[in-house]
């Protein structure tokens, strides 16, 4: 019998597979074609079978599917470490949202060219952005070679981008259908800001459109008890039951925060099939307080993790989101056996891959989609090995990460990006810190 | 006027002093002779007034102090992730005692390479130990070109290693004697394990001692709510009270956790002068509880940061610790404007010098011993900068260090540790893990 031919043949030290038994295999193969898995196995078993061109030594590495961070602003990195430590409003008002309304898509591609730079770096394959000009942020993923799920914010008041609801949506589904062009690599997802920033027609008619265009819906929700309070006094009931009344939780429903729930709105979460994004180190950076992570996860909501923006985090770094996701809920539950490495691992892989509609992502498994990366084993922090999910979750922090690939293709081997120049990435940030320069001096002028 | 000769000029993109009035230099200069620093400045003067045949050129680097890890368990390293996610004391009496009861020095010694290891390569200088063989530790230490303060770890009962008090009391004053062949590189500090491990005694006598000698005296103390329950049981006081009484709490007193503390406990630790080092992501994962570190810092106590041993962390980087540091207490004490960013670096640098007695540590300044690392910020984690202690603290990872120098040895430079090869570090892994699979059989066959 001859070998198959494949594009592209992996041989592993160790692969966490994320499959449905969580297995892991030692000594593996991974056979990759058209940019999904053909097969992966014992690699005796798998090199006799297969041949390919493209055969990678990652012998000395743990491999495991690309991590996707479910929420985040990416092009928010330009605003990284621009203003910490200050009380929530202070910070917005004054830092973040002056800023950010001066935003052009010139600002937005370098600043996320740079933080499409340290996702790669640091192991995630896919991100679900909720921003502005979107547009740009689809090509620019396009052009790093990453994998995203691309939401145009939507605010119920006239922004730079639309003046009414009917011109949001139809951006919203303009850019769906320009997404086209990327195949399934760059998609497009509904994303209304809040319900503190929006109105129920927006949120019924956008979740409407996730519904007819099929793709899924993220909002953000329950950040805070002030939020709550907000929420109130507006519409006499709390966030997830104004949500709930609006018709708009449901499997498509991917909520991001959900720091402030009670017992009855976890139950109705759970019931609803829509799934969470916790994204502990901004809640923690912005004292929101601390995500009932744990009794979700006892009522199997489909939890996933997020980094949000670079300017309250300050990175965008899946690894050490999934450390601190764990060690939160274990300190504030009192309990160091809740949040164990392999549930965080699956929030960061197979749960995402669930939420966000492409569950031919998240697991290495046959006619899965190839997305995976590999941590250099001889780094100091990763030795000796006994547990890999152990590792991922509580040892690595994301630069161990030297191979990346998305749909087969190479993103990035042992620091050398395959789409860029690193180089391009610094030119990216001088221009960003001359902009925002220039702009504090025409604020202080009141140019 | 011709310049004058020093060893080594480094040549700085960003330079964060550290010093008194924590000034941040751009294209900087810093001038080593014999391990020390001659002169920090504008390069153009420095460049003028010095020479050196050694002259690195850090100009796409933030420069700042070594960071000080001021509590570990270096060894324990061969037990990352061994064990995770149990109740405290199934992790304890199943998994890492029965294994650290058969630890020798040769394992002691590759697990501690693994972990200076992974210190060096994300920034650490300098240790503070607390564990086993700590004549091997120091080998080790020298070994690599670390800094490190050890302390063989006293229990009040019969180890291995010493058969009574006046055995371990020796046994510390011949560490100390025989790590004067070291210099100031590696010294000496007395380590009670704590209060409820050992008796009144023992905490007295190595007090005196610490203070003969001149040195730290280190101990765990109100790690948990348990722990204070038990020193309760046993010494009809609260561990803090217990260690005031007997005379342990001053200035030399480096107070390790400090978790379960009342006001009046904090007050009493600020009033001796006796530091605390926060072991935020260890306290975290065993569930252990919340240091209040706003608290103390409100009552001006000294505090330090440590990573506690990699069993419980699991790792060994201050720059994650500093992170977790601040984002724990934000949250927790639900204020964002608490332990800001330059707070936490001073943790990590002046304050330890202070803790371990080693004033000229921690801050780049004239006469001051070089030790010294740079943060590539190429990487894209680091993009774009603004404020250096906010990147410092938020958004490095650790393995953005690309440079690192003890008394004005270059220890590592990109990828490279000038004192041995990555390679040795595998084989310590291979023979670490070989030794605990061993070790397990025999424990399963009872042999
Ligand atoms: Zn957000
Ligand atoms: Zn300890």
């Amino acid at each position: 019998m001859s070998a198959q031919h494949c594009d592209t043949l992996l041989h592993a030290g160790i692969v966490l597979t994320q499959n449905e038994k969580r297995e892991v295999l030692h000594n593996a193969g991974i056979a990759i074609t058209a940019g999904k898995i053909d097969a992966v196995g014992d690699w005796d078993a798998i090199s006799k079978e297969f041949s390919a061109k493209d055969e990678r030594d990652l012998q000395n590495c743990l491999v495991l599917p690309g991590l996707i961070n479910c929420h985040t602003h990416n092009s928010m990195t330009a605003f990284r470490g621009l203003a910490d430590d200050l009380p929530l409003m202070d910070w917005l008002e004054n830092h973040i949202w002056p800023m950010e309304k001066k935003l052009d898509a010139e600002i937005i591609q370098y600043a996320g060219a740079i933080g499409c730079g340290e996702m790669i770096r640091t192991g995630t394959t896919c991100f679900c952005d909720m921003y502005l000009h979107e547009d740009v942020t689809a090509k620019l993923a396009q052009g790093t070679g990453m994998r995203a799920v691309l939401g145009e914010g939507l605010l119920g008041f006239p922004t730079r981008r639309y003046s009414n609801l009917n011109e949001a949506l139809d951006l919203i589904e303009s850019l769906h259908l320009r997404n086209k062009k990327y195949g399934t690599r760059v998609t497009t997802c509904v994303a209304p800001h809040a319900v503190y920033t929006t109105n129920l027609e927006l949120l019924e008619k956008s979740f409407a459109l996730a519904e007819e265009l099929d793709i899924p819906w993220t909002v953000h929700l329950a950040e805070t008890t002030e939020e709550s309070a907000r929420s109130e006094e507006m519409f006499g009931c709390r966030p997830v039951e104004y949500l709930h009344r609006a018709g708009c939780l449901s499997p498509r429903s991917v909520l991001v925060h959900c720091v402030d729930l009670t017992e009855e709105e976890q139950d109705c979460i759970a019931e609803s099939g829509a799934s969470v994004v916790h994204n502990p180190r901004s809640n923690m950076k912005l004292a929101s307080g601390i995500s009932p992570v744990a009794g979700l996860l006892e009522r199997d909501v489909n939890v996933c993790l997020g980094t949000d923006g670079a300017a309250s985090n300050n990175g965008l770094n899946i690894f050490r989101e999934m450390k601190a996701a764990a060690l939160l809920q274990k300190v504030s539950t009192q309990d160091p056996t809740v949040c164990p490495a392999q549930t965080v691992l699956d929030m960061a892989t197979r749960n995402a891959a669930k939420a966000l509609g492409q569950a031919d992502l998240g697991s290495i498994a046959p006619k899965n989609i190839a997305d995976i990366i590999a941590l250099d084993l001889d780094e100091p922090a990763l030795c000796p090995v006994y547990t890999p999910a152990s590792h991922i979750v509580y040892a690595a922090g994301g630069q161990e990460v030297c191979f990346s690939m998305v749909a087969g293709e190479v993103i990035y081997s042992n620091g050398v990006y395959t789409h860029f120049e690193i180089e391009e990435l610094r030119e990216c940030s001088r221009r960003i810190a001359d902009w925002v320069r220039a702009e504090k001096v025409r604020s202080q002028t009141g140019a």
